[in-house]
């Protein structure tokens, strides 16, 4: 029996194969010049930082695991520099109130604690940014759908680490800063130490991504991994576990990842210390959100020769650990529905036998409730209905019933947007054209950009167009 | 020192003092001939059984804690009679998949375990069920915005019980059953093991309610208290807790308590036995929510002789111990919102000295961060600001950034509805006249039922005004 054959035999699915990548000319002249990555990912940020997203079918066409290759990356500096060599010398502290605090390397980390091994879908909090963007100028840049990852993620349950150390009576929260020194001092957050005690919340001190040690852009060589929360949480380079009885005060815990009230404007939020500080604001838990992902921007079906059905295919997530339980999607805006398949390849981990270990660590995951991950969702269509229809549009609930809303909840961080994905259809002769909302960063073209060009006022109720409401009123004669 | 001024030092409220009610004349000729309820209480389902909300101002009017005489109350059937003699001697089991399954009696839950006691808000899954059945009727009764309520319970953690009881391998589920006989069975249904176990989750077996033995209507003597979910999980008159590998197959929890998909009719879904079973539509947390209770519906302003500032009241809740962060006021039809101050009266109860004692139960609030009770906001309008608006909306979000939507999720059973509260502002003559979207049961009056009596589509995005979208387009001469 091969090696190949007991793989075919698991319930679950490895990785596809990543690519062996070079430092690209672009980064020759940047800090991250030590950096390998991948020429498909669409940089958001100019050349520095490092902020990418893939090309949103090529993200898809990946499956459920995301290669290093095309995973997102947020990077708000330079790239910390750590030779394969230095790995599992590499130290860092647990602090602050605990009755034993401890200064360890990576390598303790692997020899004193159980290792495990699960799949974790990372969003960014401004996931679909571009969409806020381009109805009024937020405070950060411009992410398509494509800010949303999943990889297999090996190391420690944080709570293992923690229950060692001991937190102190009245402990509340849990710090973690980053080896990222940047204009406000080192990348830093914070989360609740219940979450971080909690098995079912899963959180991670990670140190392996599908497989391999982390990619440079994804931590290399430990990194904080919350399922079920932004991405902002899941700090990279991790040096310091700092438990308190605040939460961070860290520049970047107070000034990022925050969804202000809507009516906070970016002129007036400069003197709004005291919203900013506000934990409220602060977000944790992702948001339910959806997007079709086929048909593609600028895809074209024909209706002369082409299928009689069409396939719509499109990813959905919830937060918290919470799962999608439905995906509708509406040919009619918003008048009536139809209910999606969803797939949860999540799911397939579960059957995995007991105790069983991939990577190093125990694949821990068939007694949890918890959603960790992306599932996906199709939808056969006769492709005269999509000539018929102006768009399609979805829309997911949780399985706490939080339903994505029709409009969207503009805040000056631009983040958690979460409306109904629309795609506009046109027909062009023999042919059906589609739309997305926007393309990211500073690639022109979507429906949201031409609809705002030509005058439609985007947050009307109704796209944009011109009329709105059930019934349409005839335009008077001129 | 007095008790009176002991009391009087402690950092939260207490219930208010609650009445000496009778039976009312109402219920001689039922099987509730020997339960005493308040007459203010609403019937939404004729006179047996016994399904009430309170008037929504007399409700907000008690305050934070709800006596039992102005609780709502859901009752699928005739009440247990259960005599005071008899309370400390009620049985019931642990079974299923444990280790050590045992049957107790109420003494034994009182002498061999430690007693808690906090505030907790229960929601029927129907609250604000009428609007849903004005655009359609649903298969379900009309619930105004005053299914909801909250009290001081005081019981045992059920995963106090379970530990001892020692749940077996591939145990996930824990169903309850009650004492109350209906048509399809006891009543039965169930929830997650590991949120049963979950101390931030709460879920008491409960037999106190604001100090006193259970009233008849709520449990008496033994019920579960499920924090941050719908009331049809915390099962009353509790005789089993059954663990299990599979969710409960009550009719109940099969038929009752669902969000089912959109588009299901009431006529489709007498044939689909599969959606009805699919655990993804059953509903656990509530999601989020908010009313406005003052003004009341049928308030007057006087334009005249009124005051200047009118201060706009309600409540907001969130769901599975989720905190609703913000709420937001709009006068214009959602084109602009202010925020709107909130208190917690739950975080009171965490400021009581360690291990303090209430109705025999430890005050266990403080270490907490879960949120497991409604909360009141409050926004100072300028009078001459409600004269110039067509109506007053509220939305709340939660701290996981869930929003309540702008327009209605029907569904069959008209669960969970939590669109935008919209109160109607009429201009007669000098005063200002407010009406709510509906009342609660047979009552006729509010705005839906006017505006639908009048020809408009409630669902057309605009509350069923004829024109929508921003820019309001002249109607043709005729």
């Amino acid at each position: 029996i091969s090696e190949g054959e007991i793989l075919d035999a698991r319930p679950y699915a490895l990785p596809p194969r990543s690519r062996e990548n070079k430092v690209l000319p672009e980064d020759f002249k940047t800090p991250d010049k030590h950096v390998e990555r991948d020429p498909r990912l669409i940089r958001l940020t100019g050349v520095h930082p490092f902020n990418v997203e893939a090309p949103l079918s090529d993200l898809f066409d990946e499956g459920f695991l995301t290669t290093k290759d095309l995973h997102y990356v947020r990077n708000h500096g330079p790239v910390p520099l750590v030779d394969d060599n230095e790995v599992l010398d590499w130290r860092f502290t647990i602090e602050g109130m605990v009755e034993k605090p401890v200064e360890m390397a990576l390598r303790d980390l692997l020899e004193d604690y159980e290792q495990l091994t699960y799949p974790v879908t990372l969003v960014c909090a401004g996931n679909r940014r571009k969409e806020q963007n381009v109805v009024r100028k937020s405070k950060g840049f411009s992410w398509g759908p494509a800010g949303v990852s999943t990889a297999l993620w090996t190391g420690v349950a944080l709570g293992d680490l923690l229950a060692r150390a001991v937190p102190k009576r009245g402990a509340k929260y849990v710090c973690f800063e980053g080896a990222d020194k940047l204009p406000n001092g080192y990348y830093g957050t914070s989360i609740k130490l219940s979450w971080a005690m909690d098995p079912e919340r899963g959180v991670l001190v990670a140190h392996k991504m599908n497989g391999e040690v982390l990619h440079p852009d994804h931590g290399k060589p430990l990194r904080i991994v919350i399922p079920g929360q932004i991405g902002g949480r899941s700090v990279k380079w991790l040096k310091r576990i700092i438990v308190t009885s605040r939460p961070s005060d860290n520049w970047y815990h107070i000034y990022d990842n925050r969804v202000l009230p809507t009516m906070v404007t970016p002129e007036a939020s400069a003197n709004l210390p005291d919203t900013w500080k506000d934990e409220r604001y602060a977000i944790y838990d992702l948001n339910t959100n959806s997007a079709i992902c086929y048909p593609a921007h600028d895809e074209t079906v024909s209706l002369t020769n082409g299928p009689e059905m069409y396939k719509l295919r499109g990813y959905a997530y919830g937060g918290g650990g919470r799962r999608v339980g439905r995906l509708e999607v509406t040919l009619d805006q918003g008048k009536s529905w139809t209910l999606a398949s969803i797939t949860y390849p999540e799911d397939d981990y579960r059957l995995a036998a007991e105790n069983e270990i991939l990577y190093g660590g125990r694949l821990d995951i068939s007694w949890r409730d918890s959603t960790f991950c992306w599932c996906f969702w199709d939808l056969d269509i006769p492709t005269t209905s999509l000539l018929e229809a102006k768009d399609v549009m979805v829309r997911a609930m949780d399985d706490s019933m939080n339903l994505q809303p029709k409009d969207m909840y503009w805040s000056v961080l631009g983040m958690m947007n979460n409306p109904w994905y629309r795609v506009v259809i046109h027909r062009e002769g023999d042919t059906l054209r589609f739309e997305h909302p926007t393309q990211p960063g500073n690639i022109p073209g979507g429906w949201m950009e031409r609809v705002k060009n030509e005058g439609g006022n985007l947050t009307n109720g109704f796209w944009g167009e011109k009329f709105a409401g059930e019934e349409e009123v005839a335009e008077p004669e001129p």
